[in-house]
């Protein structure tokens, strides 16, 4: 049984969305176990109209909820009765194999470095936060980081770069995942002064299957499967891209509504039109993995719904079992990078 | 008569492309002179087979051609004779009260940089580039910087938001645009130093209309006018939502020749699918302002075919028509900085 700790609470629509994505969860996957910490009367409330499988879940009991709004690092130190705070504790504890959560972003990377205290390795290595963006060939591009740093070093995107792949292939089967580094072109000058050493770097690292610099426009073009960015440039593509593709929905929308005879073509086409629509659906992908702490930590689209919710949980269980952390730790350990570190250490964000 | 110098060589698809925008271009508005510079026999070759007004166009005969590939310094110091270099000096001398060139990036503003030394302030003023991306109103968002600028400081982005909004203002009519500054996220605190002492900055210069920090997916959505930026984050910004608007072409076309019943209905939704298309059409357009010489200049995607060239050399007539360059003088000269760019100086990027 693969068991999954869910922070019910977080989320702008929590806790409805996220109790009725758990429990399509445990629906669609038999072998998982899910502990929902919140309030627990609210959680009952959306419970008691859903069939699901009693014995696979359990609710903890929180009294506090920290929201979007919130200075993270003063909401992590001063709610410990939170949501978000007791899951990542039951995390720690080992009671709970992965975590799921929808809330603030930055009081997520909070409760992960003060909480869990395990950080895959010192230095010049920072965790960070890895989403899938769908590309038109259907699969999903790797996008690392997308927001955890937003000052970053080359050795911080080397690292990236690692860490990305060895999730790619641990869950979702990816070999030798092609990887490219985010610049303003493709040529090797490109880039300022970060964008062009970490360009240099990557070439080095023979565990990194580096195809080179790339562009904005590869996110979507499914020729690399690992794009990684410093946190700041990852966060604006990864904008870009959700808002194009919610242009998209709105115009397809407008179009076929237009009138009588746009609305019946639209009942004519509504398998092309929502082959269109799940081309770009970035919430079918689930939510960012948290990379470069010792556990599954999955944070979801602020505004997930039951579905995308549902797709999380099943991305931290799946990670669980392909065992992600520990390929990650593999890879992490069978890499040399103490000359890129030296070099490297004055210019290292810290 | 507005007269408009044309580079005839540069670009993917040059000389054919940019001869046949020019003949459009030249049927389109009675009012229009055009020079073009570039090979005469190439050229000729293609004209050959339009019919145009012969009155209101000449070529300007060059020998030599700056590729995509050259470096911009060297190229533009050394081939005196290109079609480039000529069009921009052909523009210097009032000859043309505009210029379009579809070339290298690099190059156009090295030529403007080297030729016309009229940049329109000393100091910490950078010139920028300004394209137009589609928003899902039907309307375009002026996204500046897109990529002159790597390295910039505060009050090089305050500038970027007058000259934006007055280009705005003089050519599209948009009165008192609203200007975002394009960061990871809304809230006051987001960004790095750069983006946050950009935030501060803006709200304290009357001129512009300042909503604040505004995030990738903004550039789509249509409640700005202007997306301020630093060239590199701009860069990424404009081609994620480029290959987002490729990747949804792509998915159309593939979806709707998936089988015959599929082509029947894509008969059908011509209509609608050519106005999904159009949605996200940055050609429509046209090319990027370079603002800040004393000159107008639109730097064409180096992509541009017949229609996207021809809407470039109608912006440029437009912005000449239109008194760009004098509203921006007008709004540089009533700005005062002086505040800012003392506290500024040390991290202004040189």
């Amino acid at each position: 049984m693969t068991k999954i700790v869910v922070d019910a609470m977080g989320g702008d629509y929590a806790p409805k969305q996220q109790v009725l994505g758990s429990v399509e969860a445990l629906k669609k996957d038999k072998d998982l176990y899910l502990i929902l910490c919140g309030d627990e009367e609210q959680i009952k409330a959306e419970l008691a109209e859903c069939k699901y499988d009693e014995a696979r879940l359990e609710i903890r009991h929180t009294t506090e909820t920290i929201s979007m709004e919130e200075d993270p690092m003063k909401a992590v130190k001063t709610k410990k009765d939170s949501s978000m705070v007791v899951a990542f504790k039951i995390l720690k504890d080992g009671e709970a194999d992965g975590l799921v959560c929808s809330g603030s972003t930055g009081a997520v990377i909070t409760a992960a470095t003060l909480i869990l205290r395990n950080r895959l390795k010192k230095g010049a290595f920072r965790p960070a936060l890895c989403p899938i963006i769908p590309n038109y060939r259907g699969e999903g591009t790797f996008l690392c980081d997308c927001g955890a740093n937003l000052n970053c070093a080359p050795l911080n995107l080397a690292y990236f770069a690692l860490m990305a792949s060895a999730y790619a292939q641990a869950v979702y089967g990816v070999e030798n995942p092609r990887v490219g580094l985010l610049n303003n072109g493709t040529e090797d000058h490109k880039g300022d002064e970060l964008h062009q050493q970490t360009h240099a770097l990557l070439q080095k690292i023979p565990q990194i299957n580096y195809v080179g610099n790339v562009e904005g426009r590869d996110l979507m073009y499914g020729e690399i499967d690992v794009m990684v960015a410093d946190g700041f440039t990852g966060n604006i593509a990864m904008k870009a891209v959700e808002g194009c593709g919610k242009a998209v929905s709105t115009i397809l929308n407008r179009e076929y509504k237009r009138n009588l005879w746009t609305t019946i073509r639209a009942g004519l086409s509504m398998d092309i039109i929502n082959n269109i629509k799940n081309g770009l659906d970035y919430e079918g992908f689930g939510g960012a993995m948290l990379l470069g702490f010792g556990n599954t930590i999955v944070k979801g689209h602020g505004n997930s719904k039951v579905r995308g919710f549902s797709v999380c949980i099943q991305q931290a269980a799946n990670a669980v079992r392909g065992n992600m952390i520990g390929k990650i730790k593999e890879l992490l350990d069978n890499v040399d990078l103490t000359v890129a570190e030296e070099t490297d250490k004055e210019s290292v964000a810290e």
